[in-house]
């Protein structure tokens, strides 16, 4: 039977300029198929119990279960890591590694693959030892262990996660020709713990409450004002990503995801939430995580990560190689709740068509969307624009400035444009 | 501030044995609370700057950004591992691995440790090498590239792959004492890749078309028989698992999944799709992944993993500590469709109560349900019973042998019975 099958690929391969494509969506030329039959093999059957460019994999044994108890990409994928811009920061140990978007799939990031930001370097906690105290302005104060936590009900939700300062050097114009590092502060894990206020009214929290100051245990002490309304709506204390424990660049054992808000809020290595009646104006909610506006003013407690999206294929990293059909794709997402629709221009604005949302639509997660398009082999400004369920729709960089004025950092969701040259090559550019 | 919140840590645990805490939902106990308190730290504030008792993580700086440009798990969670049963095959190569469910949260399944099953180890295949071809009753026979094949749009879906074999074991009474092993051949993903349908509309299916076969890379060219209404409904051509690139283990560069069949027809590294106009009655859809029945006769194309569920906490690889609330957690899934509702025993079935269905509840995908419990610290069976969509409920063991008999392997998906010992220790038993 094998062999018969391997004949048969072979007649294909060698029938393959033969063979009439009628490829009524034409996802496929004939030059593309007939290269791929060619690398099948071509060399003629023979009368050999296994026919020629076999490959190896086909007619061998692997290695059996358990070789990697925990398991591993594929070695021809390694190219697939976070990368960061040595110039972005004096050091490594407070520093920002990003997400390699171009090459994901669907709206699940793996927990591998997750940025990372670091005030004082990775802390190795051992989780028998971690403890996460709960007072203030509470009826009873409380010292937790992982244990002790994990004994409260749990909830699961899928949401993304951004650094308020994903994009914040393209503010000043187009700066980096790739998209792991114009959108690389973005992720979107399966994230499980403890409802904030389900431990909240194991404490008992006084009338007069009405912030909560959560701290990390790392060697920074990070630490952000967080309103009490926030914390009985949907923050969660979480100790697992994408089924499997938190990972220690994410805040194992345990951290504060508050979903749709800037990543800074969401406290890593949780050790300490303090109850109290005002925020505490601590470093990073003033030097930092705050917008400096056009008037000198400055925009602090700047929460809400808001509607955003950008085109994921094609993209620097993912040029065209050839004219014809392509499912343009990308990602859009929202701090305030689900994404309504997404427009594609090909034209750097003048015209705009629907993009199709594809699989789940969740409330402040990612969504995939995606629309076919024929590339007639010219140039074109490709961009996506996105309108969450509030009605909010995603700025343009005029608009952006206009309200914000050009010294901030952070929160920058202007639509974004990819220029495609005729050679199929993807570059960064901005239009106003 | 540092400073001060160190000796707060400090007064608080000092302050232990006076903390009354009136535990409205009694998660916690006021020994466990204690013992936290001393373990953070009870010795008294100094004028030093750091308080002593601070764990070194808290006072260094650690390593920085893409040290692991691929991320791992923390070095305190490397038991959360893949295992096998040595005794179970005769080998390693053509053996099963199992996921360590006990350990998870959550829906999705990590992919590192997602079960494996190999017919022949596993392969090592380069994908610029790998070709995909589709033949048999077309009208267009093809053979694609994986960069053929990514052109096509792109479907993503959670849905839970489960080997028929799972549970397997138990058809003869209770065997394994883990979690691990009466239920780990089981996970769920988010997977990406094209529609089969769409392929078909690629090539052209003829009219007599009813039947595909699909068939592996590897060296045992596995290879399993699909219905046309299959194909045409859900079954996805695969080539990104959890948003990263498919893994080894599951098939890399590309398999089928059939969203709700048994694990068998969801052929790993694909190679062949033969459209033809019956079945094809291989090596593991006759000799194997068949249910030989009582009377002799055998149920062939057995494809669907009907409903069934498992209590994960507790299990005996979690058992309870002390008396107390818990929040008793378990997975429940249906290839036919979503999960309805979940009931939950501590009689062994004599008495039941409705579980809460956490999180989402999607077609043909894990759902975790929970349901609050008080332990009295008494002995107590456990068992949980799901209902889908269809409003098929899963059968007692009785009710499953009298169906099949005793002599077949796969589709156990009768009621399972934890035994909870007042030691807090817990056991696999078997009721009728």
């Amino acid at each position: 039977m094998t062999d018969t099958n391997d004949r048969l690929l072979a007649e294909v391969a060698r029938e393959g300029e033969k063979l009439t494509i009628k490829d009524r969506r034409q996802f496929l030329k004939q030059g593309l198929l007939l290269a791929g039959a060619a690398a099948a093999g071509t060399a003629a059957a023979d009368d050999s119990n296994l026919p020629p460019n076999l490959p190896e994999w086909s007619k061998s044994l692997g290695p059996g279960v358990i070789t990697n108890p925990y398991g591993k990409p594929s070695r021809f994928e390694n190219h697939i890591v976070r990368r960061n811009v040595p110039w972005l920061t004096a050091d490594r140990i407070a520093s920002i590694s990003f997400t390699p978007l171009a090459e994901l799939s669907g709206i699940i990031t793996p927990s591998s693959l997750v940025f990372e930001r670091y005030h004082a370097g990775l802390p190795d906690i051992d989780p028998q030892q971690h403890r996460l105290m709960i007072h203030g302005l509470v009826e009873h104060p409380i010292i937790l262990s992982m244990d002790d936590l994990k004994r409260f009900p749990s909830t699961s939700m899928i949401r993304f996660l951004e650094c308020p300062a994903n994009g914040g050097m393209e503010w000043r114009g187009a700066q980096m020709d790739a998209l792991q590092f114009t959108h690389g502060m973005l992720s979107c894990c399966e994230w499980t713990g403890v409802l904030l206020s389900t431990l909240l009214a194991e404490v008992g929290v006084k009338k007069e409450a009405a912030w909560i100051l959560a701290e990390g245990a790392d060697g920074s002490h990070m630490s952000r004002s967080i309103p009490m309304d926030k914390a009985m709506d949907d923050a969660l204390i979480v100790y697992a990503q994408n089924g499997e424990p938190l990972r220690p660049e994410q805040g194992y054992p345990v951290r504060l995801i508050n979903p749709g808000w800037e990543g800074n809020t969401c406290v890593k290595w949780l050790r300490r939430l303090e109850i109290g009646d005002k925020p505490w104006y601590h470093r990073e909610e003033t030097s930092k995580y705050t917008d400096l506006l056009a008037d000198g003013r400055a925009r602090k407690f700047s929460y809400v990560q808001e509607c955003n999206s950008v085109v994921t294929f094609p993209c620097p990293e993912k040029p065209l190689m050839e004219k014809g059909r392509y499912e343009v794709q990308g990602l859009a997402w929202s701090g305030n709740g689900k994404i309504k629709r997404v427009d594609v221009s090909f034209d750097g604005g003048n015209t705009w068509r629907p993009a199709k949302l594809k699989g789940l639509v969740l409330p402040k997660a990612l969504t995939r969307f995606g629309l076919e398009w024929e590339w007639d082999g010219g140039p074109a400004m490709i961009q996506s624009r996105a309108v969450d369920e509030t009605g909010y729709v995603q700025p343009t960089y005029s608009q952006l400035r206009e309200a914000r004025g050009t010294s901030s950092i952070y929160h920058k969701n202007a639509i974004h444009t990819w220029k495609l040259h005729d050679s199929g090559k993807v570059t960064n550019v901005q239009i106003a």
